[in-house]
Order: C-alpha cells, then sequence, then structure tokens
C-alpha cells in the first residue's frame, strides 16, 4: 500500500478551568495538516512545509516519538513519510504539539488497517507530549483524538472518558507572548488548600454535570478555576480584564488555555462568541498586545482524514 | 389547620469516596421517624420518643435550629410541635443529623403550604447540621432532602445539583465505636498535594459521569479518595480488611461514610449488596467489634410524608 493520506488534527483547550490536567476539549479550527505514507526504510522521515522551522530528528520531534511508541508496542518496523503542511502555532497553548502527535499515530493506525481505537491512541499520542514538555499528559491529546470535551480521569492505568456536550462556542485569543510550558508548570504549588480543592472539585463534577444536562447556565457556573488561574495569571498580562471584558459580552465562563497564554471562553451560540472574540480583542489592542483570535464550534470528531 | 403529618426521613451517605464535602446519597432505610403538627404557642416543642436522649432545647436541637432559620425567612411565628417517633443513631456517620433537620424543615413546609422547593430547603436544613457539628455543611442534608446523588457544587452561592443515578445498591455497616465528626475533621490535613488533589477530582468527575451513563464499571474506577480516606482510616479499627472484604465479594467500590465510623458500599445489584454485607460483617465479628449492616436501594425521593 502506497497510499497517501492528509490528516487534520484539531487544536485543543486543555483545563477547561476547573479540570486541570483532567478536562479538555477540540476545536474545529485551528489544526495541524499533515501528510503521511509508508515508505520502506523502516524509518521515520519527516519534511517540514510549515513556516516554524520544526525539529527534524525523530527523538526530538513529538510526531516521530508518539509514532515511534505506536510502532514498538505492534512491534512494527514500518517506516513513514511525514509532512507538515500546516502547524499550529507552537507555544500558543492550544495543544499544537498535541495535535502533531495525534496526527501521527492517527495516520499510522489508518495506514496500518486499524489495529487500534482512537481511545488506545491516547497512550501512544501521550509520548509525544512527553518528548515536547517534558510530561506524558493526555489533556490534549484526548479530545485531539477523539474529538469533543473529554476526561482524562486516571493517568494509572490511562482512563479516558468521553463527556458529550451540547452546541457550544469556543473563542480562543492567542496574545504574541511567550509562556513555556515548563515555566508556567514551575509556578504551580506542589500543596494546595484543601478548601480550594473541594471547590475545583465541585466545580469539575459540576461542568461534567452540565455537559450531560445541556444546563448551559450550570456550565457557567462551573467554570472557575480557583487553583491554578490565580498563579498562571501572572503570566499573562492584561489576563483579568480580558477575562472580565469576556464575561461582560456573554460568555459563559473563561480561563487560561492549558498553560496559556492563549486565553478561552465558552459561549452558548456564534453570535455571542464572536462579540466575545471582539471584547477581548479589544482589550488586547488597548495596550497594544498583538493578537489572533478566532471563534470554532467544539470539534466533536476529533484528528480525521481530509484527503 | 391542626394536621398531624408523620415524616421519614433517610440516612444519607457523604462524601462517597472522591467527593469529600459535596457528594451525598441518600438511603431507604435507616431513616428517621418524626411527627409534627402546628400549634398555637408560637415556639417550637420538642418530645422525644426515641431510647437517644436527644436534646430538646430548641437552640441545641439540629431539627429546631433548621426549622427555626426557614421560619425566620418567611417572618412566620407559628408554632410547631415535633416528636422524634424513631432516629437514626447519633454519631453512626449516615448522616443522623441531616435526617432530623431535613424532617423538620420538609414538613413546615408541607404545613405552611410549599413555600419552598425541596432544593430550597436545603439551605435552612444546613443551619440544622450547623447546630449539630460546628459546620454547615450540605452533602448530607442535599440528598436527604432531595433524594438520589447529589451535588453540592459550591457553597457560596449555595448551588445543588441532582445527579440521576443507575439502579445501585449500598451495604452500609456501622461498627459500634465512636468516631466525633468534630475529631475526624481536626485530623483533616489543611494542605494536600496538587498532585493527589487532580487525582481526586479526575474521580469525581469520573464518578458523575458514571452515574449519568449508568456505567457501573466506571462508576467503580471512580470510587477512590485519595485524599480524606488514608486519614480517617486511622480511626476506624480493620478499615482496610473490611474495605478489601467487600470489594472480593463484587462491590464496585468501599469508603467511609461521612465522618464515619459507617463504611459504606455500593454494588450493582441487591444479591451483590447482601453478599458485600456478609463479608463486611464477617470481618468485624473475626475481631468482636459489634457491628450493625444494612442494605438499601438507592432512595430517589428523598424525606417524605408517611401518614
Amino acid at each position: 500500500m502506497s497510499k497517501k493520506i492528509k490528516i487534520f488534527s484539531p487544536a485543543t483547550v486543555a483545563n477547561v478551568a476547573c479540570g486541570f490536567d483532567v478536562m479538555g476539549f477540540a476545536l474545529n479550527s485551528p489544526g495541524d495538516e499533515v501528510s503521511m505514507e509508508k515508505n520502506a526504510s523502516g524509518k521515520i522521515i519527516l519534511q517540514d512545509d510549515t513556516p516554524y522551522g520544526l525539529p527534524l530528528e525523530p527523538e526530538k520531534n513529538a510526531t516521530a516519538v508518539a509514532l515511534q511508541s505506536m510502532l514498538d508496542a505492534i512491534r512494527s518496523r514500518q517506516g513513514f513519510t511525514v509532512t507538515f503542511l500546516k502547524k499550529i502555532m507552537p507555544g500558543s497553548g492550544v495543544g499544537s504539539s498535541a495535535a502533531s502527535s495525534a496526527a501521527g499515530v492517527f495516520g499510522a493506525n489508518e495506514l496500518l488497517g486499524r489495529p487500534y481505537t482512537r481511545k488506545e491512541l491516547v497512550q501512544f499520542a501521550m509520548q509525544g507530549e512527553k518528548a515536547a514538555s517534558g510530561s506524558a499528559h493526555a489533556d490534549n491529546v484526548a479530545p485531539a483524538l477523539m474529538g469533543g470535551f473529554t476526561l482524562v480521569r486516571s493517568y494509572s492505568p490511562l482512563d479516558v472518558i468521553p463527556v458529550p456536550s451540547p452546541e457550544i462556542y469556543a473563542t480562543v485569543i492567542h496574545p504574541q507572548i511567550e509562556v513555556r510550558t515548563s515555566d508556567s508548570r514551575k509556578i504551580l504549588r506542589q500543596e494546595v488548600p484543601i478548601k480550594k480543592a473541594v471547590e475545583q472539585w465541585g466545580n469539575v463534577a459540576g461542568l461534567v454535570a452540565g455537559l450531560f444536562t445541556n444546563d448551559y447556565d450550570l456550565i457557567g457556573r462551573s467554570l472557575h478555576d480557583v487553583i491554578v488561574e490565580p498563579v498562571r495569571a501572572l503570566l499573562i498580562p492584561e489576563f483579568y480584564t480580558i477575562k472580565q471584558a469576556a464575561l461582560d459580552a456573554g460568555a459563559l465562563g473563561c480561563s487560561i488555555s492549558g498553560s496559556g497564554p492563549s486565553i478561552f471562553a465558552l459561549s452558548r451560540n456564534e453570535k455571542i462568541a464572536q462579540k466575545v472574540a471582539q471584547a477581548m480583542q479589544d482589550g488586547f489592542n488597548k495596550v497594544g498586545i498583538e493578537n489572533h483570535v478566532f471563534v470554532s464550534q467544539i470539534n466533536k470528531e476529533g484528528v480525521r482524514i481530509v484527503g
């Protein structure tokens, strides 16, 4: 089989306010585009058609690391050629490395006749995250692979739960400032007050209940992060101004996307989500911080073949 | 109206392993039985037909405190006579004071023509909890009033969310040892490792998802408490032996009921729940700890009029 496939792999928002390290959701755009085909070399060959100068040594590239871990698991020596066509801007906080990792394992799985389910692919894509950020998180790769909202209930053993959602729109704004995931992890406290932890798990449980019952108000009431946001907000200039602007414009909730610097908001329809986008953008523009904003429905399907 | 009503108010299991201070569920039995009627004195008069020697000064009695807070809210000077007929054993860890508080506010609400919904009554019943244990918790009074599983998403403002559940059976064993709620709170750490907190909120979210989807396996996988149980287990002799016996007998999960000393297990059907009861009882009997065990389906209705 010398079929060449083109894959779209979605950006994702991890943490979702109250769900630090466990919740995430996928977006319709932006996303990575990657083409993949088998090759006869027995090696993973990487090609970069993006403007980002991606690392192309297999051991430093999230896609290759993820793909290799899957090939190791099925004891395959199949070679693959992966060409990066479009890339979510690295470091934006919307799961750029997760999208690449998901694309790699999904594409290989398709080309090998689907030995694994999407859920099973999460464990391999996580290895790409480890290569990219130093820790094998699943809160971005799970929604990238499975679509929608996902809950990583447990890491050992890995237990990923899809959570249904009503029609809901995300607004994500990416201010052009750099926050390194490793830095944004370092500043977190290793111990948290139990009172705050209880508030947090009340909200995570509320968010899941709200998603199951299509209860927008409950979703909104649950989108609070009393543990991580107060610390990471320090790394994002104007965070609270932008958040307030989003809420004033009608967003259900607003918090940091993953480890930042992107900020996300959720809204009950596209019209509000666009209004929220404008309000967030105005906030950054006022202080001269360059930014990109995008509005997207939740992507329910996850990574997919587009050609 | 000089109608006299008889009320059944259910025992409840708070915390439900992973949901410290936020989750709870109601049982069909045991429960409190209380009769209530209006009186013309403008006072709350308490009578005790139970063998427990309940405190009958209104300011020290959970039922009276809860009832008075509701009367204050509607600026009513109506007097009520409350007779305690049957009582869950105080200090057993299955919401004895919550059942009394719920009975008081529910009964008065019925006799006054239902000015409040069951959910609205939670705020008043909490005041009874405060009188009984020093803190105004809602994780027992919410399921006692509303039935089923409940989530207390937030205390300020109070936000109680009913969570549907599949057919599920609880086994609760009460070893005849005394654990005071105030003691069992004192030994909790005020700070917890963030890693454990993340595990816990993954599990709470998983439990809610499992209850919504009737996924017994997910419910079972989520019934882990990595924060409170390891500390409170120290106050309950043989806790881990009993827990293991329950799991070996087929329980989905097992943990401490509220602040203990009762231990609860959940099972997918009554046959397993009975087997679990036997196994738990054998465990305590072997070491000569007197105990009572009961098996009950989840009570979906909550406190109700029975005569």
